[in-house]
């Protein structure tokens, strides 16, 4: 996705009470909390993780998004989603940083669940350290999540996708729990990013839960 | 495939040089030969593994097909491919017999490569046992291959799929090499066999190589 940046963005996010703007006062907010924690890496516009948080309110949902300017339009559709369902998403909250350093973010075994959804293929081979499911970010991944927690991981690429199963089975102490292989034709719950919604006619939606 | 039984289907295959009626016969044949070995579990009526004998002639190709009718329609198939390309595959035999007892007919290490091509699916969970894929039979592969040796998989069906990829990793000595969701829009030599021809067009085409 391509947004023109926004200088503004950090003003716009810094007013408002949903974003976290430092790892004390997540860990402030951590402190406090008693619900499990959900974590989404590359929340987007945030369509996926303001319908999760409405349909379970019962877990604090945290989404991170590298661009401020991106995470500026999230807050701004959350603020819309809220007032045209009537209710105040206070389980809800987002944050900016590089998912390289989210080791510097969480404390060991401080999440319950991670959510991969459409990130980004980098589909060039000198480009697969940056793949978010590439055996250095699964082994951050396992440091931040409890030892029964799981990543779900969801993409319309399919060659992120085999790469993925790769990672994932050789190079991980993760193991594959479920996989679906074009995930709108099986009947499960499906809340959908905007990215799904739009390209999902075009091919298959694969999915997949390690723990 | 629905075959209709053929009673005489035992006869045409004595009578023909390519068809190994005993284990005796074939370890008689393995221990002449020089090539690598490379086996078919469930060959239906050929077509693959003749043009791959045709394609490799290095390679000794042994086919395997439960059903003697199924087995004599090969035969006869088998041998319309030799006329028309005017070759003798002296690389190519089959056998009869279930895939549950193919470490009473191969020994220890004796196989360089297995090939399951669109094997019965057996789609409900109590038939699970019978999958050419579940945890039983990846045993029993394992101690014919040779240790550097692997299998190469191929369905078009999803669930099938899925359940393979669970069964090779979570249960299974086997690791995934390679991985393709959608095998005909990558570019790679690929042999078909009758089905694959017939049903290609309905959906992707999966495969996997695992050793």
């Amino acid at each position: 996705m391509r947004v023109r940046n926004n200088p503004d963005a950090k003003i716009l996010l810094k007013e408002n009470s949903k974003y976290i703007e430092s790892v004390d006062k997540l860990q402030e907010i951590l402190a406090k909390n008693t619900k499990v924690v959900h974590v989404e890496i590359g929340m987007g516009k945030g369509q996926f993780i303001s319908q999760m948080a409405k349909i379970y309110p019962d877990v604090l949902f945290i989404g991170i998004e590298l661009s401020e300017t991106v995470l500026s339009l999230a807050i701004k559709k959350i603020t819309i989603f809220e007032e045209e369902n009537n209710i105040i998403l206070n389980n809800l909250y987002v944050m900016s940083f590089n998912a390289k350093d989210i080791t510097e973010v969480f404390k060991k075994s401080q999440v319950d669940k991670i959510y991969l959804n459409f990130s980004d293929p980098w589909p060039k081979k000198r480009h697969q350290k940056r793949r978010l499911t590439n055996e250095e970010y699964l082994k951050l991944y396992r440091y931040i999540l409890k030892p029964s927690a799981n990543i779900q991981i969801k993409t319309d690429n399919r060659k992120f996708f085999e790469y993925t199963i790769l990672s994932v089975t050789n190079n991980s102490d993760f193991k594959i729990d479920e996989i679906h292989l074009d995930l709108h034709k099986d009947d499960i719950l499906n809340v959908m990013s905007e990215y799904e919604e739009k390209f999902c006619a075009k091919g298959p939606i694969y999915m997949m839960i390690i723990s």
